[in-house]
């Protein structure tokens, strides 16, 4: 992920993106993406996979860029919060529903 | 990532929850989480670094699931997407902009 | 809106898109549309009146299909709403802030 | 829709609330709710009424406060999106797919 992440900030700064990309302004792109890769889905589950993929890639390239723009670890906020669902929902509990 | 996906695959096997991971359900996931992580800044641009951290991370466990159920790689999408997006904004014209 | 969503029905049926509008559909639909709307918004806080509307219009408009869908009175659902809303924020409270 | 509109603005009067209404806020709120409303349909088709019906209402509500904002009449938006609907998908070309 840290290869993307430099490429994306290489990419960006090329084209003077940088100012745009406050972490508000890349929260929004997230949530504007995650509503493109629905539509995918919109009036059925059957689905193109190349138009999904575009749109998976896109949702994940906000994310990345934020979580660069917030200077977090993002595989190890991922593995923290695995760590935390894991607490929430046991095993245990899950598998007796 | 592919270590994530691969914690990520034991974690809901362990759980029963493949059958409710199909793709459709896994691109509502990540609208849902993606207006999660929007509303840490509903009403200005601070924020709270670890419920950001948190929601950033749900919305890209839930993209890596759905990368992993319909097979592709995301890596290999995510350099795509930005070849492509490449293309479609040249250094040139944004630098003009 | 008792006339608009009668407009809505007939022209629904006469295109043949009621089996596609189910409830789930119609919510995926307001999450898409939701994001087209914060799309006016993504960079900055300026906006084209027009193209605003017309998302605004569009979440509305799926909204009320939805509301006639599942057989609610949505203005009865909006004024109960708004009642409850007042017991959670009390006026005294939100003005001590 | 004009009685609702006329409550909200002195509801939101009343807690001091009109300063974060801008349009943009206005326009991430209704994207954070849309993201609730779908929560209703995560998993499966299946909804709890009450639970719905309260997100439909606070996906519109705050549809209301932004077509207030910027000050448009959104009944009369509505029925022109309808208009701009049919002249996009006509009934002939849609009853024949």
């Amino acid at each position: 992920m840290n290869d993307i992440i430099k490429i994306l900030r290489e990419f960006n700064e090329a084209r003077n993106w940088e100012p745009f990309h406050t972490p508000e302004n890349l929260a929004k792109s997230i949530a504007i993406e995650a509503g493109e890769l629905l539509e995918c889905f919109q009036w059925d589950s059957d689905y193109d996979l190349e138009a999904l993929s575009d749109e998976i890639a896109d949702v994940m390239l906000y994310c990345l860029m934020l979580s660069d723009k917030i200077g977090i670890d993002i595989k190890k906020e991922m593995l923290r919060k695995i760590e935390k669902n894991g607490v929430k929902y046991p095993v245990e509990t899950c598998r007796e529903e």
